[in-house]
């Protein structure tokens, strides 16, 4: 039945009871069913998209069955537009029609916006039933799935509709990134490469070497998973309400973001990795200019990621991204930005970023005009 | 600016730095401003629905504006009908058109629609705002504007989603209630007299000698409020997330949502309150046949209803309500009711309820037929 696969572990001590394991490993989701069983529901509802649900909806349920867990599935579209008041609403009336009770659980079996759509409707159903997170792509197993932040996009702007919802177990099949796109991939390693950057110079230092087998599947890929995780952990059990150090997680998203609004979130163009991506590059060289970090360290963090097969120039942008003034203005619309004052997290080197506030508009400007002009 | 209004304050003592007071009385919306302007937000943006909002947004908005708050109004159609998916995406987009960042407050200015509607959206947006609730309806005022439960409903059921939010401050303007129709105020009063026959005996007492006063305005209105406050706020308190005692509040429910599930919600028949008055007369009658509490007990409970103009039999439920077959089935879908199971809030005489799981169906079954053949 559960066949015993080896993995990492990953421990999430938030206080209240809520703490959670992460378990990182090749094979977890044909075990699955023991695991989630374990937490005692009587029913384990699977949510996904079409496309991961095609994949592995079926061995999950075969799992969840086997261990004695009434099982059912509801699918959405694959694709950012599926974090949508529609779809919200689809996958609540969903979970109900397969009469999911309060004890019962929610199982999100996807990328990461499967994770946030589906956590924001465990969160709101009977308000409150607990989730158990899949994560099927390498954003989503480093990124979304832990920390508890979910929720769905609004015409007015992205993740401002959701909740805090912490999930019971976090089950990250590594063996599922073989069907992910390469694409898919990259845009998943800047985000591995971004923990680097952030705080752990030795972990980035080892990307360097062992890049090609997180890419390949080999067993660095388990092991670079459950660093980021840990990570990640880390900073949320510290700041779960995003009041401080959790900032940090956004190195390279405040040009990141402001590229993907200026690219119409239109992933053809420009996915979330690719924008951060080109952010950390900016972020470094950003650094660089003001004379806080090594010109050679900003150097490297490009290298390493064109090397990864990841844009780091704004001319990389496919269709263009405007000028410096739309860039300031994007940028502007960030909800890091408040009262008009730009704060950015900026890095005095590799593993050494920290939050900058009141950053000067008028070197920022300078800086993104050289940039484009480069 | 702000004047003061002589007033009666209920301190609901959660933990988490989540304590917050219910004001009461008469003239509390022209002082609004000073009172919300202390919780030190930037705008105060208001949800109402359009009955409410033609009374009491105005004076409401100039409040705010006059203690230097930015204000701004979304609004509803009156009606259950607004508790829905779409309201909730609209309001959460009217709020965030309005600029609500998250050190921003949420009034929900209404009876009990607007109140768990404004309240789910402001748990959801930026994932969590603060809230103030300015309950317009004497059953919002005296119910539920107090304890935290928000949410909307689904095609599935109804306040199946939704979030727990505590208000930060709760002003209970009594002479709004002078506007309220006849037949919303009798419903009101059907969950005042629940706090009396739940536990405290002398308040039923108090009603059977005062309740004219709280209809016509006197200040036994803002006394009747107080009590009922400060009785569902110790519940809350004790049992946040409704796992024990809080299920007395129910008491006179399990029968009332029967019988508005099977009038099929429609408020031209039935409103709630009135589905809880029959519901508190079954409920007693019930118990005085199982032997548990005295006929006499039953008698006055079912008199104080009908001096007050509410219903207390089956058979004055317009276009009726089916045979006991059908009464039992739509009893056996309610969230009270576990593995078939049937539990009920009875009572031991007037204040004296109590959870009796695992009644017998039969029980029931013979008890409505009786019922229904009076
Ligand atoms: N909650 C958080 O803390 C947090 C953090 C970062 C990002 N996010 C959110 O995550 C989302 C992006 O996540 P994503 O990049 O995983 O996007 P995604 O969920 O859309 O997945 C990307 C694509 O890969 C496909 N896919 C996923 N797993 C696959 C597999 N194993 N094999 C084949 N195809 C697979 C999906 O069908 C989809 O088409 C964004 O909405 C972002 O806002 C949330
Ligand atoms: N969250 C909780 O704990 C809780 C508890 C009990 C009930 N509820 C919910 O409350 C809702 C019922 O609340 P309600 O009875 O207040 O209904 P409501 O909000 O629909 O108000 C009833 C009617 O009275 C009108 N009205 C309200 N205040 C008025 C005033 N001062 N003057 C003139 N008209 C006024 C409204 O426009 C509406 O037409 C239900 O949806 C129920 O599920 C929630
Ligand atoms: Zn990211
Ligand atoms: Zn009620």
């Amino acid at each position: 039945m559960s066949k015993p696969s080896p993995h990492l572990t990953v421990h999430v001590p938030l206080d209240g009871g809520r703490d959670y394991d992460i378990l990182i490993g090749r094979g977890l989701i044909a075990g699955a069913g023991g695991r989630v069983a374990a937490l005692k529901g009587r029913a384990a509802v699977i949510v996904s998209d079409e496309t991961v649900a095609a994949l592995y909806a079926a061995p999950l349920r075969e799992s969840l069955e086997a261990a004695g867990l009434r099982s059912g599935l509801v699918t959405v579209p694959p694709g950012e537009a599926s974090k949508s008041y529609g779809c919200f609403a689809a996958v609540c009336d969903g979970l109900l029609a397969h009469k999911v009770e309060r004890g019962d659980l929610v199982v999100a079996l996807g990328g990461g916006v499967v994770g946030d759509l589906a956590g924001f409707a465990a969160a709101s159903l009977r308000r409150g039933v607990r989730f158990v997170q899949v994560p099927t792509s390498l954003l989503a197993q480093v990124d979304s799935s832990v920390g508890g932040k979910t929720g769905i996009n609004s015409p007015l702007g992205k993740n401002l509709i959701g909740a805090f919802h912490q999930p019971r177990l976090v089950l990250a099949d590594t063996a599922t990134l073989d069907t992910l796109s390469e694409r898919e991939m990259q845009a998943g390693y800047a985000e591995v490469a971004k923990y680097g950057l952030i705080g752990d110079a030795g972990f980035f230092d080892w990307c360097e070497a062992h890049w090609a087998g997180i890419f390949s599947g080999g067993p660095e890929r388990d092991e670079a998973v459950a660093v980021c995780c840990r990570a990640k952990a880390g900073v949320v059990v510290r700041d779960e309400r995003e009041d401080g150090e959790r900032a940090l997680l956004n190195l390279g998203h405040t040009f990141g973001h402001a590229l993907e609004r200026l690219t119409g979130y239109d992933g053809a163009r420009l996915v979330h990795g690719e924008g951060v991506a080109i952010g950390l590059a900016l972020a470094f060289r950003f650094s660089a200019r003001l004379g806080l970090c090594p010109g050679q360290d900003a150097g490297r963090v490009a290298n390493h990621l064109a090397m990864a097969g990841l844009p780091t120039t704004l001319a990389q942008v496919p269709g263009g991204c405007g000028d410096a003034d739309a860039l300031l203005d994007a940028m502007a619309q960030d909800k890091k930005v408040r009262d008009g004052a730009l704060t950015f997290i900026l890095a005095r080197g590799i593993g050494k970023s920290f939050i900058a506030p009141g950053i000067d508009r008028a070197e920022v400007r300078a800086f993104l005009q050289d940039e484009l002009a480069a």
